[in-house]
């Protein structure tokens, strides 16, 4: 049986492993093991048996043609940060770290690209673009510890989605190492290229079931010159919805559109003391980006806009540090809601955004109904909402109203045209609600695609759907 | 065989067809027949032997039904402007015109979105979005008579590419009709989605080999307030070449950055009496949009990196009339060179934006090496050139030079990282050469996922690749 393979040092496959990777990369030993165990997911957890962490696009082929060979399941895996439980090992398998793959091999500024290892930290990414006058715009919450090979993965969202887009709009192409432990590279650095099915984008957020991501080419934008951030409280969240379709109306389409709900607003304030006003039942954080005039105009224009619709108040940063200030609200939201309760369930349900205040109402009588504790915040631009269930995962009984209240959270979002995760993944946490999203033919081809490209099941299995029964 | 199938008049075929969709929206009498024998691709034509023009979904659905049930292929097609040879009949096929199902089925302001039938006019997605303030930026040269449906399947590119990107930036999802008959809606009108692979990105550019287009939803941005033209002269192409780079290196990304060579450049001033300077060696039209004051500031920008760059002369459009006329220089390239002999090969090779100058100078040298007539413009910002080969079909000898020069332009190409096709898609006329481009285990990837999604090859067949064999 796969549970029992069989990785201690001397073994076959330790031995095979170890030539490929040499022992300081393999990992064996249970004390070594358990960071590999869990990912960012709360309630999501496996021991992991065996851990590689190679150096070379090669060595990642020679472990896939061992994989291939002896019919053993690859999990790969960069920091760990994901939200839907996508690098939760699985028995028998090889849990494959890429962490080590960390170097960026080149930036481009003729043809605005960047060439990096899948282990590069994402912000390094824009790190390292800033002193050419470039931009890497996708910003996860994690960025600052996440590996832009784990983005690719996921095809990773962030705060400026509605202006800038997600991961996907910013890679030009990839290497990937199949199923087999073939090397292919897909996608080019022409910003036009119809050579054939845009395979590229089909690896894109195929979270590691598909083939092993070892080298990202990512485009860059010219920096904006100019940010203007501006914080505005309301006394209801249709205020603050009407707000935000105005400023679309009047044409202004901000860098970031973010909004907290009463309670994440007093959490962060508890937490992080920004000085916000913890009675306004909605704040909405507004960024705008780009040259100089223009910014400035459209900041004056929100804030009026703001003014025009309610808003109890606006602040509009002086400076930098003010306008980090302003944003630390947004930015901290996560760890200030966290500290509340052992356990934090962060969903990500994303509806079409003029059905945003209605899937926030929502989310309200369901908090209600099942007597849970939710916060939500999130990205008023794009329609992405992270309801956040402050819950206690040891407590059977509140587990099970946790249950309901996510079943019926997407169910609703789901009718309302929306879908069930707008940039975490469907990983193990989402499979089982997938099949109420995708309910026509369209399920069938992701099992179709699977099946096509990797017979064998080998990569990330019971990942997005479960494996077909082998026949 | 195939090529006996009868759909005469009469016939059980002809009877189940039109039952499907009316007498009047089925042909089958040679001359009626003849306009769907060709595309836009030149010296490649095949007689149709059946032609149905469904107007609903479901009908669409049960010819595909049909067609499944009895082995027939379907080739769908749109206004039939492709470059590729793409929606070239096959034989004992049925070819689908999607030409009636022409609706705007909703301009949506609040989400930034328009949803459409497959055979609205290019254009007229623009139009539509007009009266909104919004803007639907894909403008493929045959955008007063294309399709969207066709776009879509050929990721179509533009003048535009640089700033806006092409037509899968632009595609939020679409009802496709699968080879099973089965009707499938992929992606959503959420800006952040990622419940499971990316299937509308696979079939964006699949020129009609995976499925059937029924209707598209697409993003729209903010309609840019203001817009400059300038036209400058060089004396030789690497001046021209460095100007574009300078351009950008100082952070400006014009919406349009076009090039026409000498040759282009004599041809179109003897057709369209722009009033071009025909005795330099390259022209540029440069345009910049976004707010008022700063296309202004770009636009002055632009002028002075020219003339630095050794601009022989820029003239800067003084009125929305004059854009006109200038930008016109650009637009009608191609009409204009089509007039020199019987047959106008128009390529679109594409390479990173810093190898322009070399795959120019090359077209230039193979056209002295095979003795032929090669006019060369394109896209500067994007990489994307179209060399333009002035030939006659008839002469055979000639078309072997025609031919030795493609592929000498096509292996420079590959060589220099760049892709044998960058807006105009693969179809009959690139197949050839995809094996040259994708040479490592990617070709095989478009395989695998064509025998998943379309096992009995039903849908265009011998398009991008030749079918697998039948085992």
């Amino acid at each position: 049986m796969a549970a029992e393979r069989d990785f201690s040092k001397g073994s076959r496959l330790y031995e095979s492993l170890s030539q490929l990777v040499g022992e300081e990369d393999l990992f064996t030993e249970p004390e070594d093991l358990i960071p590999y165990g869990f990912d960012g997911t709360a309630a999501l957890r496996h021991k992991a048996t065996c851990v590689v962490s190679p150096r070379t696009t090669e060595a990642v082929s020679g472990i896939m043609k061992l994989a291939s060979a002896e019919g053993i399941p690859i999990v790969t895996r960069g920091s760990g940060t994901g939200l839907s439980g996508g690098s939760i090992p699985v028995d028998g398998g090889i849990v494959l770290c890429l962490v080590q793959m960390d170097q960026i091999l080149e930036v481009d500024p003729a043809n605005l690209t960047i060439l990096a290892e899948p282990g590069v930290i994402t912000k390094a990414i824009d790190d390292a673009a800033h002193p050419h006058g470039l931009f890497y715009p996708p910003d996860p919450g994690s960025m600052k510890i996440s590996t832009i090979g784990g983005n690719v993965a996921n095809n990773s969202g962030g705060l400026r989605g509605l202006k800038y887009g997600v991961t996907r709009d910013y890679v030009m192409g990839m290497e990937v190492v199949l199923p087999s432990g073939e090397i292919a590279w897909l996608g080019s650095k022409c910003v036009k290229d119809v050579a054939g099915y845009s395979m590229k984008d089909m690896f894109i957020g195929s979270e590691g079931t598909l083939g092993i991501i070892t080298k990202v080419l990512l485009k860059l934008v010219p920096r904006p010159k100019a940010r203007r951030t501006l914080l505005a409280s309301f006394d209801s969240m249709e205020d603050a919805a009407r707000t935000v379709s105005h400023i679309i109306e009047r044409q202004i389409i901000p860098c970031t559109l973010e909004f907290l709900d009463k309670k994440t607003c007093g959490c962060v304030e508890d937490y992080a003391k920004v000085g916000l006003p913890t009675e306004a039942a909605a704040i909405v954080l507004m960024e705008t980006d780009g040259p100089e005039s223009v910014v400035n105009d459209e900041a004056d224009a929100m804030a009026l806009i703001a003014e025009e619709n309610g808003a109890i108040s606006v602040e509009k940063a002086k400076d930098d540090a003010h306008a980090v200030r302003l944003a630390s609200a947004r930015r901290t939201a996560f760890s200030a809601l966290a500290r509340i309760r052992p356990t934090t369930i962060l969903e990500d349900v994303t509806v079409p955004r003029s059905h945003l205040v209605e899937i926030v109402s929502f989310v309200e009588e369901v908090a209600a109904k099942y007597d849970l504790d939710i916060a939500t915040f999130g990205h008023f631009g794009d329609g992405n909402v992270h309801p956040t269930i402050l819950t206690d995962e040891t407590n059977k009984e509140e587990m099970e109203r946790v249950e309901h209240a996510l079943s019926d959270i997407f169910d609703k979002t789901i009718e309302l045209g929306g879908t069930i995760t707008g940039e975490h993944g469907v990983g193990l946490a989402k499979k089982p609600f997938l099949p109420r999203q995708l309910i026509d033919a369209s399920y069938q081809l992701l099992r179709q695609v699977k099946g096509a490209i990797d017979p064998q099941g080998l990569l990330n299995p019971g990942k997005i759907f479960d494996q077909a029964e082998k026949s």
